[in-house]
């Protein structure tokens, strides 16, 4: 075989990029666990009739044949890779929904993949971590909130440069559209979308283009998005722009009370942030979007569906956010901001006097391992320079000598000490690798 | 939407499941780090070519296509998905073999897909652990010795049957076939491969006819594969039959040592079975096969590659294992042998008198998350009565009622005692889910 290429799109780490990797998803779901989300995972693969509901992602699905399928088997056909996991939960609660206990909570871990062509920057196979809570016919405002919080908790364990976690409400804005008077509120939320792309002065014609909007509606809709604030002091602002429609009114309530929770639980982390317009189409209620204070892109998303789904006289509103942690840490692997104290597992190496004395050697790792220490013992019995080297350049800190007594050795600092495998215990910073972020 | 309904061969779990499965793969992932593994993850996707590298494999792959791809964009064809994790590590050691540490110790856990016919009891999905020693040229036979221990390990820590882990080595094979003369030794592998299909006169038959075998030689092949021991017994045996050979010689020598090691370190686990015949083509020495006891299908195998991979003049031999954890927990949950003692997460259910009090019940939360207590604060403030249902229903064993001072009740026993969330702790056995073997 030729040495292999990496694939454009399909992100690999080496292993201590994984071992940080793990340690992001392993506290993310620790918290998600903490605040009583279930597990779920779901199958990889959706009949593309599933994945080809919202039109917008048609081109981005990855579409499955067996290689060697028969012209009139058509049992595979018609499959494709899930882009989210939003889409397979929705029909995993309608599939089990005699099974599950509703308000359901769930959070699910795991990879999705979009059919994009190759370009910097894109993933085509990205891991995800989302939480939803999803009720049968109606679901209580205060799962908006709390959905704000645990995502909140969650990258807070994390070693990041601070976190925002900015909100909107789609009511606010369509609420305000109505207000005005402008003629079709739906493409002015799709127009105001656009402000990255087009700025504000095509937002503007656009509005005027597509929403029957005159040109000071427009404006007063650019001077919405321009607010924001890490209070309910967002609030009044919006009331200076002198428009009033009840649909608005309940909009600021409820950002209100994301806000004024979030500032008690996790000080400047939610923000009210009026320029949101991201999925203001689809979402009903509440989005947020999350990012990294110095760090372009969004790394993460969600927000409430009143009809997240449904089928027959069944209705299942929820609201949810989803972590992009490839997209995460891809953002900080890139700047190198992110370190782990070693690139194994492994906290002791048991060195070997002679291949003879490999049965003891095992015994002493069992032993340590028995107690919770992660323990290798050494691949040959080679002078113990080269045995340490061994160590060294894996990080691995300690190296265990057998003997009368046995001595273990940190190698950065040379301090050796007496031993035994029942008993010896290293720091508790030195059991396992440690994640921290680089300075 | 209609009801949607189960893709056959991608089997999904119920939350309680779920949990059972993470906690499997927890102890699992858990061994493996304490044995010093690294973790890495390969991307869903190989080049077909290969995937295709053996060929028998080729009709269970599924291939990808972009749903829009352009006529002209070739960047996504030829990609299919992994049908195991062996063929990407493989290819992860060529690509990355200048950053890693040899000899490199990884652990893997992650789905496959196979695309075959959907059929009962076949897995089109699955999710497989795999364990692999590498180096560079050559490989140390200690670690075919290490890979059955560490795989004793990660499944004695679950509520299993008896697991045996099943050895043999494809030297002792051939060596006796070498030995007694039979002109082909290769085709006589893949004939015995076949006993469990076509019984044992069927097999005398094939030797015969596809290795040249005389019927008193296919007899004394059949012979060989009826031996098996716990103990290194099974050396004593071979000698009976009278057949001598160096590389049959070394195949004992070699088994000895994997079943001498594992009867100090695992006793009854790891057994000689001298009728283990998959994988013998590919596979160039020591061979396993885990299976637990009174279910008969396999949920394991695996062995040494002295070329797991090479390009150029480099070459990496290789000796693993790997656990199919799918089909592990599809033989128990189809004979309900697993139980958890809840299906959330939730250890604590805080009690709501009245909806203004939730940001009071979310403090309560909160002390009692900081210390490591898994919590959820009831939807609503329905009567107490049903709040308590809604805890009895996932499992919950504790509500925590505000008042002054707190209290909180085991709904189990009925009893409630006077709590502080700063200081009140459950049981350990009731912080978090807890699985079982059904009796």
């Amino acid at each position: 075989m030729s040495k292999p290429t990496p694939l454009s799109g399909f992100p690999e780490w080496l292993p201590p990029q994984r071992i940080i990797e793990q340690y992001a998803v392993d506290r993310i779901r620790r918290t998600f666990e903490l605040n009583g989300f279930s597990p779920i995972e779901t199958r990889a693969v959706e009949p593309l009739d599933q994945l080809l509901r919202k039109g917008e992602t048609s081109q981005e699905v990855y579409v499955l044949r067996r290689l060697q399928a028969d012209a009139d088997d058509a049992s595979d056909s018609g499959l494709g890779l899930h882009f989210d996991l939003t889409v397979p939960f929705a029909r995993y609660v309608l599939e089990n929904a005699g099974r599950l206990t509703f308000p359901f909570r769930r959070y699910q871990i795991q990879k999705a993949w979009r059919g994009e062509r190759p370009q910097v920057g894109r993933y085509r196979e990205f891991l995800q971590a989302d939480i939803d809570v999803v009720d049968r016919d109606t679901l209580p405002f205060h799962y908006d909130v709390e959905m704000a919080l645990v995502a909140a908790d969650a990258l807070a364990g994390l070693p990041l440069p601070p976190v925002r976690i900015r909100t909107n409400n789609r009511k606010i804005c369509e609420g305000f559209y109505l207000g005005l008077g402008i003629p079709d509120p739906s493409a002015a939320l799709r127009a105001v979308d656009k402000l990255d792309k087009i700025g504000p002065s095509g937002v503007v014609e656009l509005l005027v283009a597509t929403a029957g909007a005159t040109e000071a509606q427009a404006k007063a809709c650019l001077a919405l998005g321009e607010i924001t604030s890490a209070d309910p002091g967002f609030a009044e602002q919006v009331t200076k722009l002198g428009v009033s429609d009840p649909m608005l009114d309940e909009g600021v309530a409820e950002l209100v009370a994301v806000v004024e929770a979030a500032r008690e639980h996790a000080k400047g982390v939610v923000v009210a942030d009026l320029s949101i317009a991201r999925g203001l189409d689809y979402y009903t209620g509440t989005v947020y979007e999350i990012a990294l204070e110095g760090f372009g892109s969004s790394v993460g998303a969600g927000g409430r569906y009143d009809n997240l789904a449904s089928a027959g006289d069944e209705r299942y509103p929820g609201v949810g956010i989803s972590i992009g942690i490839t997209r995460l840490l891809g953002v900080l692997f890139g700047q190198d901001a992110l370190a782990v104290s070693r690139h194994v597992p492994t906290c002791v190496l048991v060195a070997l006097p002679a291949e003879e004395s490999r049965g003891g050697a095992n015994r002493t790792a069992a032993a340590l391992r028995a107690r919770g220490i992660p323990v290798e013992v050494s691949p040959s019995a080679a002078k113990f320079g080269k045995q340490i080297r061994y160590a060294e350049r894996r990080g691995i800190p300690y190296v265990w000598f057998p003997g009368e007594p046995d001595t273990v050795k940190d190698i950065r600092s040379g301090e050796q000490v007496e031993a035994a495998a029942s008993s010896w215990q290293p720091p508790e910073a030195d059991l396992w690798p440690t994640v921290t972020g680089s300075p």
